[in-house]
């Protein structure tokens, strides 16, 4: 992790600020996504272990600051910023919906608020954290939801934007409800359970198809998976029958997966291998689970790669970071863009949610008066963690039990009618001063 | 960097290929791409420089060992396998073509000879590596040829997926033919050209706009970029043009590019200042790049983002890496899959160039016979990197000169015919057999 990580227009305004004595004032900041993406009634916010790491740890090395000083655009910078930035750490405070938690459009699903220069610099990489961890476990739970109880397994490291982005779908898989991930590393890292067993190339490495599934069962035991297509499914599915135990089950991973599936249930099953699973991969989605279920295909669990590993058909979020509060001298001033659809809403913000709707408000309006559960909380405050952030796994309860209260028709595959959100009475007031107050500044 | 961010069934296999003494074999892999995406008539190969430094830098650390020994799946591995493991260093070979060289559907871009756990171990991250950057390299070529000659920037890193990629997707952009970069670390560690001024939240941060603009004039002299869209358009440019110099121009980021760029060149050429720039930001691609430029709009340079840096219009490559040789205690097994579209074929490759065609032969057919330029370099030789990699500019001038040298349809943005690839006889032949040979092994 590089404190440089992150655009250089954050840079020279750190460097502005510094020069125009703003390196005292305040900044709060909200994350959140502009639109839902096409196919997506709801998001689960991930990625809070990561952005709060990043806060906790962000520091300038040495040769960073020298890389910055050799800059054209610091050649008016003050020399005391680049001393500045090499003692800079995050000092401020981090609110986030806890990960997992069912996201809507213009919610806030993080706010962060610090000195400015610090508030500005973590932008991008906050939300470039946030953003991609939230698209995965959305997308992840699409593919939870189409499998109707049956297992899915994350196994598209290789398709992700980078081997770090690897990583972090497998985490944001877990957290959207898969069992698991073939991505060791994540297994590693955060405690969750990791599959895979052998590629095409183990078969090809052995003289013949029964030397390769020997060897294997040999070695793997009752956790046995027999990849039965690296040349005639069939022949691979009887070949495993004839074996027999110990196996969990056979892969299919190409072909007309609803009858061959059949048929392969049809060969286990005359083997007396009724309890062997069929898993299947292959370019799956949540739609192509959908309609391999609707097509009675007997497949018991689902490896779902490329699709959900780059979230493919929704593969950005329109994540934005918004300044909504500028405290200056003591005077907290709220801030606002008012610009078409790129429209935000000014100051610190809370989100209640109630059964099968939400009410934004503001921070400090009492909830008592609200009574919904506010999602935002505290994670960081003053820079130092509030309390360790919970294992994938809590979050994936989390997420399923918030996913389960939500309107049933959410939960469908198809684009439904849009969640209900009420934007507070005294958020709507504050907002129409603020835009009032910026059209007579400009006249 | 972990040596667990890789697929578990590769250290399951790895554990087999022990068991079974197997960990004197040789395997050579290939990486390619099946298909290329829709819209791309040709990809530009990237990602070498982080492939070859993982491959060099692979190692296991001790807790990462005692990790996978905790799992049910490596109970039956024998004790030595995590010695092995422990020792294990790449000490193969690494083919590849130059970054920056244009590739085509089923032509093997890297080459991986090895020992077989080695060659094995390693795919699910080359995979990512050289996919990722690939994808983004040649969006950002599409994006460099809409733009005809203007500048095109790489403004992506908030929507890549994870901040490790929007490093890497600044990388891949500059290898593309982008100018540069909004991504600072890319800037230090590539030494690409960095990017960026300042954000609609620096605006907001004064008491006005005449104050901001004022501010950052001071700060960045002649490199002063004002983003002119805060409040209004045309407001924001009249009050640059009377700030006036020195500056480099101004951003539109939000509105009817075509019609404000066109009043705000006027307002500018107004006062006098027909030299300061306009760049164009907004949700931009190729495809609106060129619709731009056909509407006449005077935009100067484009920040392309969330579309470049997620290739969002072709999230992910089919890029699979197959075993194509298989050498067992002296003999050299040639191997391929067949399995309708998701064929191979067998054997080490070199791919020929031509004025306007490729040749793919055996690795070891004589060139003399072909007389094409070999695309295929050694980069790793016995774990050894041959040489150091080139920086990005150079690639990018490779790129440059490659692509111009491609036939005029390859360089629209749309669909056209495909590119001339032949299999050699030979190579052609030895499918043949082995085909053959595989069937008859099976009857």
């Amino acid at each position: 992790m590089s404190a440089l990580n992150t655009d250089l227009y954050q840079l020279t305004m750190a460097a502005g600020y510094f020069a125009n004595g703003k390196a005292g004032d305040t900044g709060t900041f909200e994350v959140l996504v502009r639109r839902l993406p096409k196919h997506r009634n709801f998001l689960l916010a991930a990625g809070l272990q990561q952005a709060a790491e990043y806060l906790t740890e962000l520091q300038f090395r040495k040769d960073e600051i020298d890389y910055l000083r050799s800059l054209a655009a610091f050649k008016n910078a003050p020399p005391e910023f680049f001393d500045f930035l090499r003692k800079l750490r995050f000092t401020g405070d981090l609110f986030a919906m806890p990960e997992g938690t069912p996201l809507f459009s213009g919610e806030p699903m993080a706010i962060i608020r610090a000195p400015l220069i610090q508030a500005q610099l973590v932008e991008t990489y906050l939300l470039s954290t946030f953003a991609f961890q939230t698209s995965i476990a959305s997308k992840a739970a699409r593919c939870v939801i189409a499998s109707e109880g049956r297992s899915v397994v994350e196994f598209g490291s290789r398709r992700a934007h980078t081997p770090q982005a690897g990583v972090l779908a497998g985490r944001a898989a877990h957290i959207g409800g898969c069992l698991g991930t073939s991505n060791t590393e994540a297994g590693m890292r955060f405690g969750i359970p990791v599959f895979g067993t052998a590629a095409h190339s183990w078969t090809m490495a052995f003289p013949n198809e029964e030397e390769g599934f020997r060897r294997l069962q040999t070695l793997l035991g009752e956790s046995t998976v027999f990849l039965i297509d690296t040349y005639d499914t069939l022949a691979g599915a009887r070949l495993a029958a004839q074996l027999g135990r110990p196996l969990w089950g056979v892969r299919l991973d190409s072909g007309d997966l609803v009858t061959l599936s059949k048929k392969v249930r049809q060969i286990l099953n005359d083997a007396g291998l009724s309890e062997a699973k069929i898993m299947a991969t292959n370019d799956l989605d949540e739609y192509r689970l959908a309609q391999l279920i609707r097509d009675g295909a007997p497949i018991d669990a689902f490896g779902v790669g490329t699709q959900l590993a780059t979230s493919a058909d929704a593969p950005a979020l329109s994540a934005v970071y918004k300044m909504v509060e500028l405290k200056t001298g003591g005077t907290v001033h709220y801030t606002a863009k008012f610009s078409g659809e790129k429209s935000t809403l000014p100051a610190a913000k809370q989100v209640y949610r109630y059964p099968h709707c939400d009410m934004v408000a503001l921070y400090d309006e009492c909830n008592s008066a609200f009574q919904g559960e506010p999602l935002l909380q505290p994670v960081i405050l003053n820079g130092e963690l509030v309390e360790p952030l919970p294992p994938t796994i809590r979050s994936q309860a989390h997420a399923k039990a918030a996913v389960a209260a939500l309107p049933a028709e959410l939960r469908s595959l198809e684009e439904s009618a849009p969640y209900d959100i009420t934007i507070s009475q005294r958020l709507l007031e504050l907002a129409e001063n603020v835009r009032t107050e910026h059209h007579l500044a400009r006249t």
